[in-house]
């Protein structure tokens, strides 16, 4: 089959890995519009050759990589340009837009919308490894809206990488991502913000934090060019969401400044309930 | 040399695993309020039997490990107890009060005020391994007030478990763990709660839990027993530092709704700065 991979970052890069180890993939190619990127996936191997999007038609299956802002300008051009036999398929983190950008494009049924749930703090081509997808959770959305062919290549690629798909509406995907996915990146961010504001006061700070602070911050890492865009799509969820989690958070301070330590312990005993989910 | 650890849990426990490995403890003697920790410690051999707190009398080290709390109604005690020649040391992770609570001590000089920087979000005695200090970062305060010679047998405690130490005063102490811990520990237990509430009405929502939320809620797992305390006794600076997270929450919240990618772009650029600081 031959593949092209659109976007050779962490998660595009990860797929060419994958599908070339799996043999799903007899040829890969690649579109970045990054020049550094698209010469480091072709010295890495990850891609044979890059190509222009007039060679698209001649792919069996194309894979979008790339911010979500940019995927819902690009797709539609895809669709027109591959063959009646292709499948395009995308890997973004939000579903809503997407969806409704291509609704009514006469290809609609050669489009798989996915969303592997997976991926690292770290971006670019170098960041790609293999085994990023096994054993997680893939979504795809709007299932009745592919063909059964096209969402037969789409299960057959995430079978070989590792991935276990569900089934969800773009609505109720973006709602819950919201909460379990762009939310811990939101308060990623702001709790680096926060440290690194105190630390122009008072400087060594870091010599005291551990590995607790190391795991709540890890997400600030991310790359801003992927996140803005996701966070914009999702602002409605992401907005209600972060306001629950902001009324939370005073609510403790209004506790913790009235030295009411029953009612503190009584708030993380209820979130200790977070064991019955995360098992390791 | 004899040691007696007060609290065998996770970091009592660690102490004594690793003070047994190096050789340094010859007599490993155990005191635990609660029955069911005493008989597992006893049980894994972390400790060779439990005393009562007339035996104090016998050791030449006592290592205090229990919550802040019931450190500061208990270490006048073990104080009064000890012999002339022993050292006592505690490893709370607040370190103002403790000392306030004992400056006027007759025996002042023989307690040295510690503060290693490991834990898991693990507790009790099964969750105490070998390693856990190795490499990581331990505060001790007021270290005029110690004699020479207690430093001196802390050190080599520090020295043969692995932790790396640094001096600073309790003000100083407490101030920077309120950002780069304490507040941590905060925005995860009401992560973990703002998603868990978010479960009432959405069902399955965690099948979309990937790596990212699981590591930014790990420490929503920790014992409320230990950190309420802990909270209440730095409630000054853990507020402050609760403010100004909540303060960059809302900032981002408002750009979020007014749908202002650009300067969530930018907020989450300056983040990006951690990377600086957390190397991995």
């Amino acid at each position: 089959m031959k593949v092209t991979i659109i976007g050779l970052g962490l998660i595009g890069g990860s797929m060419a890995i994958a599908l070339r180890k799996s043999g799903m993939a007899t040829s890969l190619l690649g579109i970045d519009l990054s020049p550094a990127h698209a010469a480091k996936a072709v010295q890495l191997g990850i891609v044979d050759r890059m190509i222009s999007e007039n060679e698209l038609s001649q792919s069996d299956l194309v894979i979008i990589s790339i911010p979500v802002d940019a995927c819902c300008v690009l797709l539609p051009t895809v669709l027109n340009l591959i063959s009646p036999t292709a499948v395009v398929m995308d890997m973004g983190s939000t579903k809503n837009l997407i969806c409704k950008t291509i609704a009514a494009h006469p290809n609609r049924q050669q489009f798989v919308a996915a969303h592997p749930i997976a991926g690292t703090e770290f971006s670019g081509p170098e960041a790609a490894f293999f085994g990023l997808f096994e054993g997680k959770t893939n979504i795809v959305c709007e299932r009745g809206k592919s063909s059964s062919y096209a969402l037969g290549v789409a299960q057959k690629v995430f079978d070989s990488v590792g991935l276990k798909t569900i089934f969800m509406e773009p609505e109720e995907h973006d709602k819950h991502v919201a909460y379990v996915s762009h939310l811990s990146h939101v308060s990623s961010f702001l709790l680096g913000q926060t440290v690194l504001d105190i630390e122009n006061d008072e400087k060594n700070i870091f010599d005291l934090a551990g590995s607790g602070f190391a795991s709540t911050v890890r997400l600030a890492k991310s790359s801003p060019d992927m996140w803005a865009p996701i966070f914009e799509q999702n602002a409605e969820y992401l907005s209600q969401a972060l306001l629950e989690y902001i009324m939370h958070l005073q609510k403790f301070q209004y506790f913790l400044q009235k030295r009411d330590t029953k009612e503190l312990h009584k708030i993380m005993t209820k979130a200790n309930d977070i064991k019955r989910i995360l098992k390791n």
